[in-house]
């Protein structure tokens, strides 16, 4: 049996009673780890568990799928994923992989920033569709989430914005010369977010309107930080503050408010500073 | 402190594993229990917390709030919500209440329907609004649901349609004589959502239109029973099939879906039974 396992949004301890009893009988623990980052370190997994845990990248998962599968059949074999272990991604290729082979799955939940994000007080069926915001480079600005964005306000919705990750990078240097050195990782912060919204918004008004839906400097939106973890941090305010605001360490997420019910509202309030 | 913990989508065992210990230290513990429904019983969490339960209904959420945070300044009170505690309801009355009194308060997420609807394969990004889809009556036949669903799949997106929970309700004469005699809970099943779609798709066509984004009774539609449960089922059909298919006990939801990437389609696949 091939376990997909949630782990949750903060340490160790926020996986729940049935997976890590699963996690204790399997025969083999990978820890997915690049979509989504621990906040603890892998070696507190490894306590709590009792047992190795095998860091599976990208590499991993996409091109030696049949090591993690291997005696699949017979074993068990859990494959932990931070947050819900279809989330982010669907892990739909090792899915369909393990079908083939006649290896039957289970997934065992658990929370993720998707439905998390609840913890604003926005409800969760008031958002729209969910867009990413990469880090921009000198030369590479997408900005096609803005039109989600706006879009999603044009239907009085909220956006939830999730934040570039980047991880296992080479410089162009290392690439190009096939070395396997990785610079660190990077996280996106809300303030990075809201500068290159500002961006958007101040540099290309013209372009892009200035209606109701539109952001301007003094537009309301959400930062949040570590949701589900001790530290988390909530932060009503308008996107220029947002702009200038430093949250801590990672992971940060935006939220662009719609129009909001009363209740919505009144929870916003609590998040001002 | 003021704890809100979500319990996942199974059982007692899918609890966090902090949850657990918060749960295991608090003074008081209540369970919501309108909003969304335990697959186990209540005795099944006590013996796992090794403590008594308190039942909270609405009219004690909503009317005796005090009751449940009394003394919370001083001592640990555990709010227990079935999925996410920000899943369906955000409960901010509560936490405003708390906030008011000074009690600061604490989530422990957890997996709702919300997220954990991914295991169908579709990606949680391309979701547009979440829907609710109401029993309908002889004489009450509201169906604004079909607009979004349409508006969701004009942009290509999925929709996830939550089906109709009826907790408490009391019968029109018991209403009236004012005796709190309650029905038996009722669960919309996707067998009874399709067919209120299909009334709505075949009645009024002429008035609903019939371009592509506009259902048919071919139209493909992913249901979903009891999932993160031992007992889970996907069935990817039409929505005529779904309309005659028994997908066995609650909960339900179902699955209208947009456009589809081929690892979608390649997912979808799989629940064809």
């Amino acid at each position: 049996m091939l376990y997909f396992i949630g782990l949750g949004l903060g340490d160790a301890k926020d996986i729940t009673v049935r997976g890590l009893e699963i996690v204790k009988q399997c025969d083999r623990v990978y820890l997915e780890h690049y979509t989504s980052i621990l906040t603890c370190g892998k070696e507190e997994l490894e306590i709590l568990y009792g047992r190795e845990v095998i860091l599976a990248d990208r590499d991993m998962v996409e091109q030696s799928a049949d090591t993690i599968l291997e005696g699949a059949k017979e074993s068990d074999i859990a494959f932990l994923v931070v947050g819900d272990p279809f989330g982010a991604t669907t892990h739909t290729d090792l899915v369909l992989r393990a079908r083939e082979q006649g290896i039957p799955h289970r997934v065992v939940h658990n929370a993720s920033i998707m439905n998390a994000i609840g913890c604003t007080g926005l409800q969760l069926y008031n958002f729209g569709e969910t867009v990413s915001i990469p880090f921009w480079t000198e030369n590479w600005k997408p900005d096609s989430f803005y039109d989600k964005i706006m879009k999603n306000r044009d239907s009085g919705q909220h956006t939830l914005c999730l934040l570039d990750i980047k991880v296992k990078e080479q410089s162009e240097e290392n690439l190009i010369k096939g070395r396997k050195i990785f610079e660190p990782p990077r996280f996106m912060s809300t303030q990075q977010a809201a500068q290159q919204l500002l961006e958007i918004v101040v540099n290309k008004e013209q372009e892009r309107g200035t209606g109701s839906v539109h952001l301007k400097p003094d537009s309301k939106v959400v930062c949040v930080a570590r949701v589900g973890t001790e530290t988390q941090k909530l932060l009503t305010c308008s996107l220029l503050t947002a702009s200038q605001t430093d949250l801590g360490p990672p992971l940060h997420s935006l939220v662009i408010p719609g129009v909001l019910h009363d209740l919505e509202a009144d929870a916003l309030e609590m998040w001002k500073s």
